[in-house]
């Protein structure tokens, strides 16, 4: 990129380094950096580099946040003995946007796939099972919420982690989120497998 | 967002404060900034910092770069008299990308529009008039290649900028890019106008 200047160049090219960001949204992003206003630009900067160095894992729920523990595990208003298991931190702002969820949470930051090479060793499991037990051995949890994705690496280690918490022995329920049609989505359009979920998970009227 | 932290809160504010950057993407920039290795975070930082702070207009041609001269107008490679008209630096980086050109550039950052209230005294025109002509007034350029956008604005700054141009009385050659139909364009699917001006601009094989 010998056109611009070097400092242009090197900012495209961090830029484009970020995920969904290709050369073209790099460069337009480059060239409205350099439009902005300077406290602008040197707060963005700050706040990248402040979320890197202060940014760190929840002791309890494994989601990212500042302090020792997050808002929501740190919370009086929780249930804490709901916890739901999600496989990464946006899902749980996804879930907190819905406003009707007042558990609390786990972040295991993945999913097992063997394909990726990715195992149980590698996600947060051991601090869920540890989570589920107080220091006398007695569970520390009532319901245990399985929302992890609906993909092949989702529902193996959803079940996975059913086999585990079941060799505890602990009285905990566990519980899947419900498979089907999405609201709004239009029955003639959705794939085999999710109408088969949706049939066989049907509820009462 | 109180349930993450402060910081991450502020990045997502931030980031999405980005043009084409929407509040999901911009979540899913700062969860990855998180959890990049430090030094690249710091990096990317560092280089929005020196952008904003270091680059400003060529002086002979307008466009983004580091030093006063920018890398194209100080090359000895170029030819100088022929000058392109452009809006922005983001048109001069796809035409340097064509490879074909070895004239200079002149960027407007911007193009004539009432409808959003800007003048010809609010783009850099003032500059490239100042270029036509050296010290004795003799012509400095020997062709105005105007390649603005073909849009209503683009196309009225273009006019504007031949009159201008006119009125100066010089011996320079005043030309434009063509309108036509791109290079793998269906003409079925190509607007009237953009047909009319194909036909009109024909040249002989």
């Amino acid at each position: 990129m010998e056109y611009y200047g070097a400092s242009i160049g090197k900012l495209i090219e961090a830029l484009s380094a970020l995920p969904g960001i290709g050369k073209k949204s790099a460069q337009r992003l480059a060239f409205h950096i350099t439009a902005m206003p300077e406290e602008q630009a040197k707060g963005l900067a700050d706040a990248i580099v402040e979320a890197r160095t202060k940014v760190r894992f929840c002791s309890s729920c494994c989601t990212l946040t500042d302090g020792e523990l997050c808002p929501i595990c740190s919370s009086s208003k929780r249930n804490h003995r709901q916890i739901m298991v999600l496989e990464n931190s946006r899902d749980l702002a996804a879930y907190e946007k819905t406003g009707r969820y007042d558990g609390v949470y786990h972040v295991l930051h993945g999913a097992i796939s063997p394909m990726l090479g990715i195992g149980p060793n590698d996600i947060r499991l051991k601090e869920l099972l540890l989570r589920l037990q107080d220091e006398n051995g007695e569970a520390a949890a009532d319901e245990i919420i399985i929302a992890t994705n609906s993909t092949v690496e989702g529902e193996s280690t959803a079940m996975y982690i059913v086999k585990l918490i079941r060799t505890l022995g602990l009285p905990v329920r566990i519980t899947r989120i419900a498979t089907g049609v999405p609201v709004g989505g239009d029955i003639e359009n959705i794939d085999e497998v999710t109408l088969e979920r949706a049939l066989s998970g049907r509820t009462e009227l």
